[in-house]
């Protein structure tokens, strides 16, 4: 995938963590997809369409990593993917997708964005329909890693 | 939410499994979502972005139900949620948001969709995070049962 697509989702998600939740998030080296399933036990997904492109973003996290993002977020302890939970990666998914947004207009790419969605269970499996190739990142932590997938067709 | 976005779904979905796997699909009573558990064991979701309103659209499906469906699809009998079915899973999804795209332009809305996602795996939850309501649709269908989820906000 063009890098174009690449780095404004790299660059957000670093700072919304970054200022969110106290939290050092370093981009590891992107692959593509091959195995389909989702690295976590709970995504974050928005979609984006514009005139020049459209894309998928996902951001997926382990119950561990989520756990305790979610803590430095609100300042508590939580003990499960509970509602909370939910709510905080919806947060993270719209504020990813806000600040990517606000990168791909600098470069020329206006895109509309569609309504979050959240998926919560144990080994989910995501596909993209799209010929275009998924792209992962995966991002390290002190608090362990989690993953993005990005899905852009020009 | 208003019937303008509801029934151009209902009567797309019904058209695709008539054509596509000859079932005849009835419309039951929609209910606004209250638990937020999806309803079967793969969904297929697509977002909407239009001008004057922007929505997602998801169907879900059981295990039996949609192996039924894509046994009638392609002619042959299907063990377990595979590849083919998820890919039937996207096909049916495509073609009802399209359906319902064409049927939403007639009312004076136009929408910009977006890259499909199939999600699969038992017990997974879908949360649709907007303030507008979710509606379900259950379908009763000769072979069994499985339901729509609209979430639109203008």
């Amino acid at each position: 995938m063009d890098q174009n697509f690449l780095s404004p989702f790299i660059e957000s998600i670093s700072n919304v963590l970054s200022t969110m939740a106290k939290l050092k998030a370093d981009a590891g080296d992107p692959f593509i997809k091959e195995d389909e399933k989702a690295h976590g036990d709970v995504t974050g997904l928005i979609s984006m369409t514009g005139e020049k492109a459209k894309g998928t973003f996902a951001i997926t996290f382990s119950e561990k990593v989520i756990l305790e993002i979610t803590k430095r977020m609100i300042g508590e302890e939580v003990e499960e993917i509970d509602e909370t939970v939910n709510d905080m990666v919806g947060e993270i998914t719209n504020m990813t997708s806000g600040g990517s947004k606000k990168l791909l207009s600098e470069k020329g790419y206006r895109f509309d964005m569609a309504i979050p969605t959240v998926i919560s269970g144990k080994a989910h499996v995501i596909r993209h329909k799209s010929k275009a190739p998924v792209t992962i990142v995966p991002f390290n932590t002190e608090a362990g890693s989690f993953f993005v997938e990005i899905c852009f067709e020009e």
